[in-house]
């Protein structure tokens, strides 16, 4: 369960295993099947069995669903604290952006919903994102790919292309030539989407290297503008910032698809 | 296990257990009991029980010396592809960073070493450090801090301070006043380390918070400067980067210490 966990879903063959711990794969087979059925009974993730010579087993981690919102809800919950309130109508959420294991569990609900789509790669850009599209990334057995706001030299040579952020600024993100390979799959995974500005400029950047975007997740989207600059994306928690909510709590709430 | 490997070094207590499995507290001993001799049987890592009204289990995730010198062994003989040598003697190591297994099973060989220094938090600086850094602070069951290049105003009021990177380049780093509390004990983990200034910078950012440095763990250091900024660090792998190496393959191994 520690190898499966370590690595989910990625398929692991029974050879492996077999040779890892050093046990006939006769005996392996029954211990899958006892750790299938106690992950599903508690709503642990799903271990899931290939038949066939490219075969082997892996793990999807995932909670139920009633799980998953009770989680986001308890987090909606801590960000309503006033404190939490800075001037300019921001939210400190630097704290929760820093918690392991809030990154991986959120990580593996991004991955739940996404891993029937088959992604190559996770990409986002640095940094505040960094951390939840690792987890995300780790949930679904696949690399993340940073694209860089600078160019540095140790990544040889790369693709740069300019953008419109939310707030009409002018960025730069570039990303080295050797991280993608044309008519692979990737997901978009950020903190924070307001316009959709750096998500778009990420699918233009895709569409450089000739990847398909599949889709895009972000902890949390604005309510406003409703409209974003891409079009599919799944936002954990909603905040509404429209005007004149500079003081009080903040208006944040678990986005209505969870 | 699927609990224990989730919340690494984090003690549980059999009560939470009991509760989130409907089972009675005497069954999961049981449980336990096996758990930890089928984990240290196969070398990944030890179930520790604390006794007490405020004990708990919990999981340590270490692989053994030899596995984990096998390990980086391995990670050195993927560098050592001429193809990896870019302009100017850097090395393309961003396909490696990238990959999440990997970070994640770096970030439990530091937890290893660190885990008896009963750190409270992981720093590091955006922005190519967050993923080994994320995943050590997952290993050791801390928050990630992150010192950002540029203040953002979503972090509150922040102290800033300027070093001098290995370039002598004078840099700027800043955290949140929220972040951190006085008198916790701070480990840094980065990615790389060819003078020290960054993890120099790191701690004097620490002093101003009034936190004790325990240690620092990065992935690469250079073997030139042999010097540096820092005292207590601990490389996984050394880069051989004295004069005319500009072609061939990189010098690079694993640190004497594994």
């Amino acid at each position: 369960m520690r190898e499966l966990c370590a690595r989910p879903n990625r398929l692991i063959s029974l050879g492996e295993f077999a040779e890892q711990f050093g046990c006939a794969k006769s005996s392996l087979s029954e211990d899958i099947a006892i750790l299938r059925g106690v992950t599903s009974r508690y709503g642990r993730g799903i271990v899931e069995t290939v038949n066939g010579s490219a075969g082997g087993v892996r793990f999807l981690p995932f909670y139920s669903d009633e799980a998953d919102r009770a989680f986001i809800g308890r987090i909606c919950t801590v960000l309503r604290v006033p404190e939490r309130k800075l001037p300019g109508g921001f939210l400190y959420i630097a704290d929760l952006l820093s918690k392991p294991e809030i990154m991986s569990r959120m990580g593996e609900i991004f991955a739940k919903q996404f891993y029937k789509l088959s992604v190559d790669v996770v990409v986002t850009v640095e940094s505040m994102g960094v951390p939840i599209a690792l987890m995300t990334a780790q949930a679904l057995g696949v690399p993340l790919i940073t694209a860089r706001r600078n160019h540095t030299a140790a990544e040889g040579s790369s693709v740069t292309i300019n953008y419109a952020s939310s707030s009409n600024r002018m960025q730069t993100m570039s990303l080295s030539r050797r991280l993608m390979e044309k008519g692979q799959r990737a997901l978009i995974i950020d903190d924070f989407m307001k316009g959709g500005g750096t998500a778009k400029g990420l699918e233009e950047l895709m569409a450089e290297f000739g990847v398909f975007v599949s889709g895009a997740g972000v902890i949390f989207s604005t309510s406003n503008p409703e409209k974003k600059r891409v079009e599919r994306y799944l936002p954990l928690m909603v905040l509404n910032n429209s005007e004149g909510c500079d003081t009080g709590t903040a208006d944040i709430y678990p986005a209505s698809w969870l």
